[in-house]
């Protein structure tokens, strides 16, 4: 079958050139008579890999030398614990203050208080989070070890159109859906987390950058396994690494290089959502859940008329090649998640199909 | 370059069919249109290949009902500290029984003293762990929430040739580097656990086999991420998977049922195996480091006279396809690692290249 365009929240796309190497050097990488999957992560061929991945992530993203970059493993679902084991003992208050902008803030609260005290600053949950609250410094506590958001949210396609201002408390963020995206200035950060499934590479490897000055301050009942500095201190070969999922990482890094890096992804995505939002603005069926300021880039819910309409349109768009278009439970409807490595294209191609369907049922 | 015979103890050899099938289907898998990278966790796709994955490995150890199989993330080196979390509270005792049988063994036995007491059991230090202390039921405390071995010693190149009796204490294995290579009797383990690089898979998957009785357990400090009940009720799929290292996981998995399985591989092990030590036994100047009884079938340690003859047969040899032969700094020397996917035409021509070695400097 040909390559469909494939609007999955996560996993998702990947550009074709970088699947197109991975498979040209999937038996023989570079002349080492070796895939990748069978390097010992000590080799010289492998560390060459990570470090460049690494460089590539600090060019792109324009990271402070003061900050470490780690390739772990676990997802975003275990930096919620190892966020705050790492950090809840960094000034003896225990305490944090969380953003609760979706279900993932939530998973990150319910996992933070195992290991201290949550104060939840703000939440959209009264609107079935469509929206970012209003943030000042002044709702933030002083004390804090650190302050937590998600800075877009998969399932509800909102995002933050500026960070909060936390003082001196280091803000650490779970940028999973929209890390390389658009342009973050790092030094804004403690620490910023996201698995790798969207805009990074495959599923199995996942991002912490983390300000020097913030590691080794565990928590006693932290596993090795869940401490930065372990990793920083190894340049994240404390054990074996997921090795292949990283080396497509790195070609993910290469890819968006060659497109003019993060500024001009960011124009892209820009003019990529400009489109749907666009259209959904304009159209009489088709609607966006979200208050207009917040829409993020990446994730865009949107709904019909009737759960009829709904299931006929996911259904005809799935045929016509629109894949995993069926939105997330809690919001209904559907969504179209457009990472990185959804071309314009495969935005025109479902606007177009938006509005044949329109014409035929609206 | 010609595919070369890789000797690395980790990550290693997989079979050339396997990445061949990967590199065949990376940018459409079965016409779905996408790479399996590319799927989401929750569609039917990914779901059959996890699914598969699940059912032939069952089939491949002939796993009882009463367990659960577990796809993880983390290697051994997590499994390290989630084995304590979620059994120290077994049985309210807060200690375990460890035998220390090398590197790995230690490093357990230093993560599981942070969540509770350790009792080493029995040492084989005192000879730089070249063998495996003789164990009787009577060594271990009946009191103990569970024991703890390492059934193959990757790095001295040891092996248990039978199974400690721990009476109704759980027996817990570290079987990263022997798992699928001979047959075990899964019912003799509370639970085993296993990093994918050597004989399952590419590195980002860790695969832990755990008898139903023992889940649910955890200690209050354990992470979400590292507690094995929520893994085992949402059937691996609480949070993403590493999808494509499971997805050639289960390659890998169809490639040993298709070549009969983990008794014919066993057979195969102890012919590539034996044609090894033979020659070592034979030798004027090469020669094993291991006590016979204890050798292992996947890692076999050997020297030469001095280090300057190691260092020039690891050249030589490396010029000649034979690659990471070079022994762990802690026994020096060589390290041939020969797992499943390494062809006996790999070890027979290693061991004519060593012939001429011996005949041109013997």
């Amino acid at each position: 079958m040909a390559r469909v365009f494939n609007f999955s929240a996560g996993p998702s796309m990947l550009p074709e050139d970088v699947l197109s190497k991975a498979a040209a050097e999937m038996l023989d990488y570079q002349g080492t008579g070796t895939s990748v999957m069978e390097m010992s992560h000590r080799s010289n061929a492998f560390i060459a890999i990570a470090k460049d991945a690494e460089a590539l992530l600090r060019e792109l993203m324009e990271i402070p030398d003061s900050y470490k970059v780690l390739f772990l493993q676990g997802g975003a679902s275990t930096q919620f614990a190892m966020a705050p084991l790492n950090l809840m003992g960094r000034n003896g208050s225990k305490k944090a203050d969380f953003v609760n902008t979706g279900m993932w803030s939530k998973k990150a609260i319910s996992e933070a208080k195992k290991f201290g005290a949550v104060n939840v600053v703000a939440s959209s949950e009264d609107k079935n989070f469509n929206y970012i609250p209003a943030l000042t410094k002044e709702m933030f506590d002083p004390q804090a070890a650190y302050a937590h958001i998600t800075t877009n949210n998969t399932i509800f396609g909102t995002r933050y159109r500026e960070l909060p201002d936390t003082g001196s408390v280091p803000l650490v963020a779970d940028m999973s859906s929209n890390i390389l995206s658009e342009r973050y200035d790092v030094a804004k950060f403690g620490l910023i987390y996201a698995g790798a499934q969207k805009n990074i590479g495959p599923a199995g490897v996942t991002v912490a950058i983390i300000r020097e000055d913030l590691l080794g301050m565990e928590l006693d009942i932290t596993p090795t396994m869940l401490g930065y500095k372990i990793h920083a201190d190894n340049e994240s070969m404390y054990n074996t690494p997921p090795c292949y999922p990283l080396y497509v990482s790195k070609l993910v890094f290469e890819w968006l290089k060659k497109k003019g890096g993060v500024t001009a992804m960011q124009k892209i995505n820009e003019e990529k959502a400009g489109m749907l939002y666009g259209f959904l603005d304009s159209s009489k069926i088709f609607k966006g859940t979200v208050e207009p300021k917040y829409r993020s880039l990446m994730n865009i819910p949107f709904v019909l008329p009737t759960e009829e309409l709904n299931g006929s349109f996911i259904k005809q768009a799935t045929a016509a090649g629109f894949i995993n278009l069926k939105g997330h439970r809690s919001v209904g409807g559907m969504r179209a998640s457009i990472y990185n490595a959804m071309p314009v294209e495969g935005v025109e191609k479902l606007v177009e199909f938006m509005k044949e369907f329109e014409g035929k049922n609206g």
